[in-house]
């Protein structure tokens, strides 16, 4: 791995990412591949998007079809027909999201399965090794990730077993085809992150998360501590915020110093009739678009927008056809990677605190 | 439109028929796309797969968006994304496949639609505007389709009234870049199709149809009376059997003098795990297939067979990831385009009566 960093403007940073399976410029966006696939998409149409890499989970490739599984069919790039980079979770997320069927102590978290309630033993050992079998270019250490209305004690509990982790996690770590990422939590806790993160840069990771984030608080909460939190993290490495967010969050993010980001929201908001563009979300339900010839958004070269009226895709999803939901999804994934392009290029040229301020006032005009 | 034969291998005909929007080799299946998107496929995959033409349903573009709209955005082809030919039927299959919300009488057909129950009041003169609006190549007349276990005076009388709307179709038609094809009834009764095709034939159409099969009747039956009843058609115009079929329908169609097919199968079948190959059906939902690192169908160039395993297609079932769907959906449709294909060439070098035999051994060996 290798990371530069080009050009700065404040905290925001531009930067290349060199990985097993190609370069990522940075600040980058991941769509998310939680099963093996970006629901609804090809792969073909991710890369046509412009993806430069995708993010997978392991919690849920490990119960099904298994990782051996995937490693038996070539590794996961092979198994889901992706030949760029892919970063996978570690399933510390699910520690949050599946807080009802978990059980955590020092060893490591319980899961009992979504699936047929088998259990899944996640140590920080077993999560290295299912990632070291899916092939990522990028493994997330384990990680207990609280919500954001956790007492003092559980953030704090938190805090030292994701660091014993993460140090396991180092130990464990074997494929030299395959970087490591550390994860710092401690909520919005600006003291309690900065000790996590100079824990583990101790450990000389080769980039590092903030993790704990989008987990219940106020957007404005996060935002407010962002700048701290990602100052807390070597300025060398490549930053990554989990599971972030809006539109407005990543732009956000990138001028708190982040590089990387990924959410579920562009292909989830678009399998339910919700597209993003510079004047705000549409929703493509609505009676109002029945007769509107235009495209989703003026100037999108994607290709549902270089071919389909809303009014289309308003009849596709009123008719439950499965293409609304897919043209929507490649939408909304394209225009969340053209964000990301244009920020770029705003910070190559120096004017991304103009960008920012300009994309917020159209996202909030109401036109 | 044009329609020239070049080849014929005892009934069977390799012909070309030029449209309105391009040329299409014969004989073709037609991709099903009811509500204005072969379900699950942008027209890029579509296309890819190796489709010439796609067929597109009055009933349900009438009701929804309505075909003031489609004419407004510019026509059926501006509005899907399609600029290959359009077949659109009349509503007539509906007449067989929606009996419990119609009534029938000389003037026309009354739907009670099947989204909102408001009325469509469905006569030859309106089915003729409808598909004027949309914009097809090839428009059907609207015909009465009986089931296969109608009475002997139904199916007459249902013959009777497909010949008196043929004639007030042909009457109302008004749009010189679409064509109009009749439609045959008759059932199983040989005698009465005879009737039925003598009856239109002077009308001279450029098209002609068999409808009412697939309603009910066994394939056996329906391929006992194939021939006769293409023999029944002009022989120097398209001819065209409306719904079906699997795959040996249509070798035994293609063998009996037919030159057009469009089926549901290949998509509903995807959608529902199942996939088309030359040794027959593969369910892949089932466990047989979890660690199967082959494709669908070895040596199929469809960008699913190209890319993915039977491995990774079945987790997709498994997990009810979309992608899953898509691909079967696709390779299905590539398989029956391919499938006419090998047919067209095999008609042009002599050998179609052996490849018709070796299709048949191959998808019954139970390999």
């Amino acid at each position: 791995m290798n990371f530069t960093i080009s050009t700065t403007e404040g905290r925001a940073r531009r930067g290349q990412l060199t990985l097993a399976h190609g370069v990522v410029e940075t600040p980058v966006f991941m769509p998310v591949g939680t099963q093996a696939t970006v629901k609804g998409l090809t792969p073909q149409m991710v890369r046509e998007a412009g993806a430069q890499i995708i993010l997978s989970n392991t919690y849920h490739l490990a119960l099904r079809p298994g990782d051996e599984i995937i490693a038996e069919q070539g590794g996961l790039h092979r198994f889901m027909a992706w030949d760029k980079p892919i970063l996978t979770d570690s399933g510390g997320y699910q520690v949050f999201s599946l807080a009802d069927i978990r059980n955590i102590n020092d060893s490591g978290v319980k899961f009992k399965s979504h699936i047929d309630g088998t259990v899944l033993d996640l140590t920080p050992e077993r999560a290295v090794k299912i990632q070291e079998n899916l092939g990522s270019d990028i493994a997330m250490v384990l990680d207990e990730c609280p919500a954001a209305d956790a007492s003092d004690n559980v953030r704090r509990e938190a805090v030292r077993r994701s660091i014993a982790w993460a140090e396991r996690c180092k130990k464990a770590h074997t494929r030299e085809d395959q970087v490591q990422f550390a994860i710092t939590q401690g909520g919005l806790d600006v003291a309690l992150r900065k000790e996590c993160a100079d824990a583990l840069s101790a450990f000389d990771f080769p980039g590092y998360a903030l993790g704990g984030f989008s987990v219940g608080e106020s957007p404005e909460a996060m935002h407010a501590v962002l700048p701290e939190c990602a100052d807390a993290l070597p300025f060398e490495k490549p930053r990554y915020l989990m599971g972030v967010g809006r539109p407005e969050d990543l732009l956000a993010g990138i001028a708190s110093g982040i590089d990387m980001f990924d959410c579920v929201m562009p292909t989830r908001n678009g399998r339910n009739a919700s597209a993003f563009t510079d004047s705000g979300m549409l929703h493509l339900r609505n009676a109002v678009h029945k007769r509107d010839s235009g495209p989703i958004e003026s100037g999108c070269p994607c290709y549902c927008c270089s071919n389909f009226s809303r009014s289309y895709i308003h009849h596709l999803f009123r008719s439950k056809e499965m293409l609304g939901p897919i043209l929507l999804s490649l939408h909304n994934i394209a225009y969340y990677l053209r964000l990301m392009e244009r920020a770029r290029t705003a910070i190559e040229e120096g004017r991304f605190a103009l960008f920012h301020q300009e994309c917020l006032a159209r996202w909030h005009s109401d036109t």
